[in-house]
């Protein structure tokens, strides 16, 4: 379909919108901010800002749209969510009921749209720094784990939160630290270094989510709060609809990835 | 009354709530995140969320209560907003009908508290670096400016951004800038710096809002966001009710000032 990575944010977005492109986001329009998506009810929606205020590491808002209408104009330019996102997730009650790639069919005016940031953004940075990604080097998704760390409720929103694991040598973990704390729209600064039986991860080669990646000697696992967690809660909560991108499958916005705000000024 | 500038924050709320203490906040429990406060019905709360979030600069939300709870846990142990502020202002329909010491006769079930960061945050910080704030050493308030830089809207809440204006010399600008920046849930870096007139602010020696200070030879005036922002906006929208604090009497959370995120970690 002759779709670079490097085309920009919009033409990319174009060619989601026409079915043309349906793929994974990963990489395209560098520089740009990638969002997770959650689409749901009026009703829940204050509950669910609430929740990502306080769970400010998984759930960082950088979107959210008027209720009933499908624009995200504060993300970039002519996105409409019902078509712009290249995969889409419905549930139903909490259950994953289908996969599409369009929307406009679901589309009520009671409906909320809900961007957040997500790790592409702090992963693209280190790569920039020359720090080494393992599940980028080996073509595989990052390893995502379960934790005992609790969320902080709000309404029906609640759960334990999920990282993401990246091996990062020894000598090089206080500068990706500094280097994503720089990135609060994007997980900001590692939840935890070291142990994995400290977050109640009890295997490091068994991911509840994604693929396992080699820790090597000298290196140390490295845990950030991962987007999976507003997913997860979501679905728990049993809304009566709720659609998220598929994984892998991200908004991609005409925000700078490091902007200071996360807002699209034209 | 005895209470000292460095007397911990749950000390000085127990003063405010007790009575004892009415007073302006500015300096006490050194190194705690001090807050405005904006308390509305819940039918506006979602507006207001989404108004904060396309507006982080001057609206950096850093706590938001229960609907109809008037206790801030993410925010401090025991905080009850209808006694733990020193000053409240009420607003009916847009118009100051009174400012308060306790509210309440006034809480009901539909209220909803947000609790926003301010500027003392970042002036502790400069103040540490060794960066003069004219303001601070003159004894009188900060000067405030309205501009012509215009908020993005969110249901009924728009306007133009208010800005504070603190004179830094030259050489220390860009410093400034940088240890501000540290500070997104305190308004963040500068939103200019220079010339006033940019701003559409015409007379630095009358500000619109506070108290007006030298700028000296050597120095240039730079402009942060600033929470008269979000009140302005608020009695704007009219709202039936609207409760915030009087200027310069915030809530001091238990939240460390320089804390990743803005979540009291017990």
């Amino acid at each position: 379909m002759g779709l670079h990575s490097t085309a920009d944010a919009a033409a990319i977005r174009a060619s989601i919108r026409s079915g043309a492109f349906g793929g994974h986001t990963s990489g395209m329009a560098p520089g740009k901010l990638q969002c997770n998506l959650a689409i749901l009810p009026a009703a829940h929606a204050l509950d669910f800002l609430r929740f990502c205020q306080r769970n400010p590491k998984p759930c960082p808002v950088v979107g959210v749209s008027e209720t009933g209408d499908p624009m995200l104009p504060t993300l970039g330019v002519d996105i409409d969510i019902r078509t712009d996102v290249p995969r889409y997730r419905i549930f139903r009650d909490g259950v994953l009921t289908g996969e599409v790639t369009d929307i406009r069919d679901l589309w009520t005016d009671d409906l909320v749209s809900v961007a957040l940031g997500c790790s592409f953004t702090f992963e693209n940075a280190l790569v920039r720094a020359g720090i080494p990604v393992r599940h980028i080097e080996d073509g595989v998704n990052v390893p995502m784990f379960r934790t005992n760390i609790p969320l902080v409720p709000a309404g029906p929103f609640n759960g334990h939160m999920v990282v993401t694991m990246r091996p990062i040598p020894e000598a090089m973990v206080d500068k990706a630290h500094g280097i994503s704390a720089r990135f609060p729209q994007a997980h900001g600064a590692p939840i935890a270094t070291g142990d994995p039986r400290a977050l109640g991860i009890a295997d490091l080669a068994k991911p509840d989510y994604g693929d396992a990646v080699a820790v090597k000697p000298g290196e140390v696992p490295v845990f950030w709060a991962c987007g999976v967690t507003p997913q997860n809660v979501l679905r728990d909560a049993r809304l009566p609809l709720c659609i998220t991108h598929s994984p892998g499958h991200m908004l991609i916005s005409d925000v700078a990835e490091d902007a200071e705000t996360p807002i699209y000024q034209s």
